[in-house]
């Protein structure tokens, strides 16, 4: 086909404020803000992908997204439940094929394939955000799983006795491992004094206190990182004992913290994992995307489907 | 080919203390002492598979096995470590089709493909027996791993104030919701007051007691079956975030206790699970082929292989 009559593939990431659009042979972006109803969905993906007749169109959404492209569940964005995201883009474009899943797996697919697990076969993707979420890719495919509910493990329990989680249970990994638990982990620090921070207020302290501070060597600040890196390695032993992969990705705001968390996580995870001196092979690695991963793998997906 | 040329298909499963040999054109079987070193483990073969060509030969191994089929760790028979089992056989059967892989493994694509997860395609089997083991098969296909170690939930952390495991964790699953867990879970019960078994001993109180008792009705014994459910629905509930399966068999020796276990775990795993009122389909079935399970599944991997 001539290039005057490619047509190309985007990938749409609608997050909790912004929507990014990403067209993939050239990279360019556009940000819009969210849609809060169903029914401003499509506006708002028209209004970013600008191209009146895309090859291919993925979007991924955060919430839990049916076979048919329905998203049933977002705790985002609540707004939104129930929306036929696929039934949608499949009428404002009958000629386009089109992807719908959850935003942590179009971001998982675009690590594993063209990110940091590139080459790898067996990727765990990892992301640590607000929460915990990710996906998983097995023999250069995504596992899905039979509702396409898979890679919930940020509700994965790795503590009966530990705090609330808004899902309803108590000690979920994201309540100690995400960018949430980081906060809850350095005010109870702060309360201990074990940290000085936020002009003293322990109230005040955030999780971007305590990776700054750690950055810049403050003791108290690295001795919180490394309970964060115990818990994350904790529930990436857990995956590693259900999965073996060969790669885990770790993505999300928290992994800019760089090797002062993950040097600390790759250690105390071959302690947790069994066979630890079996499996030193296993590479955990920083994602590679950044805040592009999203649209990206959704793109890919839908350009691939 | 006519029927007196065919060649049939042998499993053989290799426990602790017996290895069981099947085959499985027309299920003879025949059990032999188990080898303890890496040098009786051909002799034990050649006893139990009484044909002298047989088409294919899977061996079902208690412990981690490599992709080159050599046994690299087993807790129960710690002699064998090491032992090419794989280069063994086909040095044995040149003109043999084999495949040497993990018990459990093995069992789970038997019940996932020929037992309680027939025509399902997304299967999660886990086995309770001394610890927790089992397989997964996605998208009808098994799940092994990077490095065959797939599946190693027992040892997922559920608990890390919990009591130490001999894999030097503490809390691991498998010290709640397997056989021993449950042995365990009924001293407690015992010195607390709560059980009256063994003779009123609570050193001397058995899973096996607990079982027999709780089907007769008694309470302080449902009591604890309730409690072992409880344990085993919230592992069920972190595989089932991770995995998404459309059905979860439940085998091994545990199993026996029936309704008496299976419906209360049923009732939990669905309020622990996220979003629990999404997936009242997921199914939780006890398994159907019983302790020849590993012999069939190896027997059907080798045939298929």
């Amino acid at each position: 086909m001539p290039a005057s009559e490619r047509r190309p593939a985007w990938g749409v990431d609608i997050g909790g404020t912004k929507l990014l659009a990403l067209r993939l042979d050239d990279g360019a972006t556009r940000r819009v803000p969210s849609p809060r109803r169903g029914d401003e969905v499509m506006a708002a993906i028209r209004d970013a992908v600008r191209d009146r007749q895309p090859a291919a169109v993925g979007v991924g959404v955060p919430g839990l997204v049916d076979a048919d492209g329905v998203l049933c569940f977002s705790a985002h964005l609540p707004g939104l439940a129930g929306t036929p995201v696929a039934a949608l883009l499949r009428e404002a474009w009958p000629d386009t094929v089109v992807w719908v899943g959850n935003d942590a797996t179009a971001a998982a697919w675009a690590e594993a394939t063209a990110g940091a697990g590139r080459g790898a076969s067996d990727v765990l993707v990892v992301t640590l955000g607000t929460g915990i979420g990710g996906g998983i890719v097995r023999g250069g495919r995504l596992v899905e799983g039979a509702r396409r509910f898979a890679g919930e493990w940020g509700h994965m329990v790795v503590d009966p006795h530990g705090p609330p989680c808004p899902c309803g249970q108590r000690g979920c990994w994201e309540r100690f491992a995400s960018g949430d638990g980081l906060g809850r982990l350095a005010r109870e620090a702060a309360y201990a004094g074990r940290l000085q921070l936020a002009g003293g207020d322990p109230e005040g302290v955030r999780g971007e206190h305590v990776t700054a501070a750690a950055a810049a060597g403050d003791p108290g600040a690295l001795a919180v990182m490394e309970e964060l890196a115990w818990w994350l390695a904790l529930g990436l032993a857990n995956l590693a004992n259900v999965f073996d992969p060969e790669v885990i990705v770790l993505g999300g705001g928290l992994v800019d913290a760089g090797e002062v968390l993950v040097a600390p996580t790759r250690e105390v995870f071959l302690r947790l994992v069994e066979g630890g001196d079996l499996r030193e092979g296993i590479r955990i690695v920083p994602a590679q995307l950044g805040s592009s991963a999203g649209a990206v793998g959704a793109a890919l997906l839908a350009a691939e489907a």
